[in-house]
């Protein structure tokens, strides 16, 4: 995928749907770390996540919602949304390896400001519902088709 | 800090408050990009954002959330609470070099399972809220005192 594309409100049909596939890798977990400065032992100290309530590291309940961000911003409505608000309710622990599909659904347009609802989950590769919320957005008016940005890969370099 | 330790909800009073301050660099609107697979032109296309409404490429919102997230996740209540819920009103545009002033305030504790909600808030070095929202957590009952985990650096690396 060599462009970016939107969808303006006008397109926009209730009950329509974008999603994403992505699969939970420890490399995640350590650049949300890195990015957020969230060192929580629950993400990183196995030792202590055994003895935990999850048995394991779990992934920061946020990269659920990073990637909910990003099915607004790349996919429904795309480049051009402006994103009003967010609510996340965390429901089950995200693992390594855990395969999510990260889905929004419109559910209401609000015509005179723009305004878009969408329903917006997180389900893993068991089906389970990880992670659902409510995003409002005010939807572009123009159509918006732009090359699409390749961001550099990164390595980890030992801080020491 | 080579420590970090949680409060107990038995410790944690109404009124409490824990406060992290960050400013934003194209590296975290990078590292972003990269951990969420959002690379919509908002927020990595000069060109494209200079004839936007905000006139610069901004931060992803959701970097306001993970910044919030960290501030539950390491400092209150910290080590051990169970992320329950949130919600997020982003409410102005953030810009690389702004400086975030981001926390979370006590409002209400539920004995019975040891719930407690705060309100969490981004504000810049101009005195403006940009983001706003309520999380809710299960707060940890026993004391938690671990290493700190270092995360390694992470370096750029072209991917041509």
């Amino acid at each position: 995928m060599s462009q970016i594309e939107n969808r303006t409100f006008d397109e926009i049909q209730i009950g329509e749907t974008a999603s994403i596939e992505h699969t939970i890798t420890r490399r995640d977990i350590d650049l949300f770390g890195i990015v957020s400065g969230d060192v929580n032992p629950a993400h990183f100290d196995e030792e202590y996540a055994a003895s935990g309530m999850f048995g394991k590291t779990i992934a920061h309940g946020m990269l659920s919602g990073a990637l909910i961000s990003t099915v607004l911003g790349m996919h429904l409505p795309g480049p051009g949304t402006i994103y009003l608000s967010q609510s996340l309710r965390f429901r089950r622990p995200v693992y390594i390896g855990d395969t999510l599909t990260v889905s929004a659904t419109v559910t209401e347009k609000k015509a005179d400001k723009k305004r878009v609802v969408l329903d917006c989950a997180c389900v893993n590769q068991d089906g389970d519902t990880v992670t659902v919320g409510t995003a409002e957005v005010i939807a572009p008016t123009e159509k918006i088709i732009r090359p699409r940005t390749h961001l550099p890969d990164v390595q980890f370099v030992d801080a020491s």
